[in-house]
């Protein structure tokens, strides 16, 4: 294909808010134009290479023995109602009215919609266990869409969802879809390790994401360089350091005048952060909650929230904190009464803690769990954080950054008692499937595959996702010698099965190579009197620059080998 | 595959209120589930034959040089009110808001969108012409959804846009994308015929249908069997019988007592009812509008919207007909004035004609337009039907019933000056594009696929849109000579690259042949103790009924011929 003919345009620079490389890339190469926030258009240079991408993931998901099918994206309310999602999403979630005054969501994701059509389709045991996926639009109002492709309000997903009649078939079913899951990552060229994460307000058990690490990623990933445990900072496990041991003492009060931080008030009581008790003040779906944990750990919002069973946990306005009499910087759960207080482990375990007494400028010694103070309930809600002692071997953990680029869950049985998604077994008994699910988003892979394969001049395309095999650069178009090695060319890449991109436009090599670079296809071949006189085309690799002066054919063989030999090392 | 991995659910009898046999076939074959009105979820076997038809569908496009985009579903408002269609489009579009209270529009068509992008994508002339097309799901909030299929509020459209120069190389444009469009149609197995439609309230020039004519379909197709006219019932044109000669006599008031209609008032008067004039009433977008009429003529309601520009017409409500003091029954626009009377070119052009007195049971004879009373605008709205005179050639119209296809619109600059869609033209002048718009619906392809190709036994899949190459019937699996009869059959078919889909369910030979007839692939091969007896394998097609006794690979050779054959005239 021509170049003039695909309306490729190019950018020098990209708008100043870009701050991805990927997203500045999608704008320079011209691959998306932007709508609306989170909204984007594909340019045929773009779209091509989401079509790749879809082409993989239909390979690797047939493959693996899932079932494409396809559902609405305007979902009845009454489903969401009906599994109590329709709270639970918040804004997030886009919400019309028909000509009838019919409410509707637009699914931001399909579990209520596969349980539906699978309490339809699935009857008996022998129809287990199957999973369905489909390729299809999610619509989600994030409150902030970023990063160009990266987290978007309208986007393509791959989601699929497992049904099996127990949790060890479930663990099968859950295992073929991350092996596919690693096969399409490798395919697209996008290095991604696999991390616990955390199970949210759905319930269910085992659930891991899989990130891609770049320093450009919001999320936060914990890992151990010893045994290699990985999790997101939601879900990761540490061990907390000791306690400092010691027989309960008499509780006494202390004047710390102007001392409100932990740090202050250790250093004016000489002690360290970990013999401090410190008091968090949220409210969880509304209603108060003091939480209460040791002075030198932070408070993991997304456990406290599972602990709680709660939808939403959010800091305690200050109108509250007034109203209930609450002392920053002098709290703590002596004394505190009509308000359940949520305790850390550590706050639990830790002997002789310095608290708050519960009016300004004054602190206690020695306050004990048990017997100063009482929690309502204990659970682990304390955040991991660089340092802190892997779980599993002890050693110091390491933190990363990285972007989510897949998701795989046993959900269990909880959407399918909830939709109705039963089946009979061997015994003519009716037992609710047991479910898993699992999704990619398409076009943030495509965002991870240029933050993962570029350089400073632009787009290193994986071959399986190049919008094109070659980029030809034609110089002195319109001489008989540089056509007919043109023609030549483009008919024995023709019969090896390659594609290319060709730039015959009336602009200077110079314009036209950084082009090559920026598009980023695997191999560019110039034609051009020069090369001629050396004694054929020049090929170059756009990853190592490497460049040879072949003929036209030997050119197309030579492209189609080093094609097949990536491809073959990338499956 | 196996049937039972499928997820395949065969229903004897459809639910009552599928009247359509596509609708019937969709739910007995299994292929659908309803989600509410107008919304479908897809199985597996279902999701297939679209896909093939997307597939057919991507390679017709490809061929006539089109290039593939993807646009939003989600649409800034503002972008519909600059094309001034957001009140146009009334009740069927889809609205809502985001979280921050921005209105957004479920794109029901992408015209507006697609502008955007070619605005930003088209400089200069060197770009034209170009035509970008999406596969990409529209939102209508349609006031019936019908017909399974036929109608829905979410489906899949493939929609193209054409930018050029001028109306000539549109013209090249509207001929790429209608011949790809009598390919793409021709694949599926649906006969069409292309008919001239209106162009609606949008403008332009060249619009045309593809239609399937069935006895099922919800439009009204006039045909010529004389030089082979075909226009739907909204765009037809005709020669209205000839009016009664005569000079114009003096006008005379007459008692017509209980005499309303046409009918009654002609046979009273001894007249034929050509030489009547009827007056009918109606709001165009909430104002009153007096129509006049021959008798023997009835209103086409797209022809008197468009006439006056209007976005809707509808019959006036009696509260007005009183206000205005009409009298239903004997309504004329003599003496009428303070409402505009738009007048059929019949009512101006027939002398001496029988209209109503406007007051009841009085007529009045010889009424003539120009002397008696004034149009104020005078347009050709009368509705074509059977019988009616073909303009061309004169022979009767003929009528037939019909289901839209596609649709093939030569749009012109309208939408290029309302979204800005400009180039530069050779002289560095600055001018719009001249654009046009094809759409197909793909779910109602699906549909007319069936319609145009079932049985009272169930489907007859085209090969190239058949969700598999052959049904394998298995009777007797277990014992050996069938386990090893088929495993033949299924090496031999991988190597000819078809696929089956085997039953070997534990049903009776009788429930797996019906459901094979109803679900319908090309080509049904029995492996059975009986057929093995006569020597191999049996082979049925499933439109003649023919029937063969071949070995496995034999059988293979056979259906391979027979797809390749079939595919290749229906190329």
């Amino acid at each position: 294909m021509r170049i003039r003919q695909l309306l490729v345009k190019t950018l020098r620079e990209a708008p100043a808010e870009a701050e991805l490389p990927s997203h500045r890339l999608l704008l320079r190469a011209g691959l998306v134009v932007p709508l609306a926030a989170g909204l984007y258009c594909f340019t045929p240079l773009g779209w091509r290479v989401v079509r790749s991408i879809e082409r993989i993931i239909r390979e690797e998901m047939n493959r693996s023995g899932a079932l494409e099918v396809h559902l609405p994206a305007l979902h009845p309310i009454e489903l969401w109602e009906q599994s109590g999602r329709a709270a639970l999403m918040g804004q997030t979630l886009f919400r019309l009215f028909d000509r009838k005054e019919r409410e509707f969501a637009l699914g931001p994701t399909h579990e209520e919609v596969i349980s539906y059509l699978a309490s339809r389709a699935i009857q008996s045991y022998r129809d287990l266990p199957v999973t369905l996926y489909q390729i299809q639009t999610k619509f989600r109002d994030e409150p902030r869409p970023r990063g160009g492709l990266i987290r978007l309000r309208e986007f393509t997903m791959k989601d699929a969802y497992s049904f099996d009649t127990g949790w060890d078939t479930l663990d099968a079913s859950y295992d073929a879809a991350f092996a596919a899951y690693q096969r399409i990552f490798r395919r697209a060229g996008v290095p991604v390790i696999p991390v616990a994460a955390d199970s949210g307000a759905i319930g269910g058990k085992d659930s891991q994401e899989f990130v891609f690490l770049t320093e450009s990623g919001e999320d936060t990933i914990l890992l151990c360089p010893g045994c290699g445990y990985a999790a997101n900072a939601e879900k990761a496990e540490f061990v907390p350091a000791p306690a400092v041991p010691g027989e309960p003492a008499p509780m006494e009060r202390v004047h710390t005048p102007g001392r409100r931080t932990i740090a202050e008030v250790a250093e004016f009581l000489g002690v360290e952060p970990r013999q401090t008790l410190k008091a968090v003040f949220y409210k969880a779906d509304g209603k108060p909650v003091f939480v209460a944990i040791r002075g030198d750990l932070e408070v993991n919002e997304v456990k406290l929230k599972n602990a709680l069973g709660a939808r939403e946990v959010e800091p305690m306005d200050e109108a509250t904190v007034r109203e209930l009499g609450l002392v920053a910087g002098s709290a703590s759960p002596v004394g505190v009464s009509g308000i359940p207080v949520i305790a850390d482990r550590s706050a639990v375990d830790s002997p002789n803690l310095v608290g708050g007494a519960n009016e300004p400028d004054y602190h206690l010694r020695n306050v004990n769990h048990g017997r100063d103070w009482q929690a309502t309930l204990v659970a682990e809600i304390a955040l991991a954080r660089t340092g802190d002692a892997c779980r599993t071997c002890g050693q110091a953990l390491e933190t990363r950054r990285g972007i989510e680029m897949g998701h795989v869950f046993k959900l269990g049985t909880l959407y399918a008692e909830k939709m109705g998604v039963y089946y009979l077994d061997e015994h003519g008994e009716r037992r609710p499937c047991v479910m898993g699910c699992y999704g990619i988003g398409v076009e943030r892979l495509l965002a991870a595959i240029i933050e993962a394969n570029h350089d400073a001049d632009g787009i290193r395309w994986p071959w399986e996702v190049s919008p094109f095999d070659v980029h030809v650069v034609v110089i002195g178009a319109g001489e008989a010698a540089v056509d007919a090695a043109l023609s030549e060319l483009e008919q024995a890449l023709q019969r090896s099965g390659l594609e290319p991109l060709i730039d015959d436009r009336d602009e200077s090599p110079g314009i036209k190579f950084k082009d090559a670079d920026l598009l980023g296809m695997p191999m560019r071949v110039t034609v051009s009197p020069r090369a001629l006189e050396r004694g054929g085309v020049e090929v170059r690799d756009r990853a190592t620059g490497e460049t040879r002066v072949l003929s036209p054919a030997d050119a197309a063989a030579a492209i189609a080998a080093a094609r097949s030999k990536a491809i073959e090392a990338g499956r």
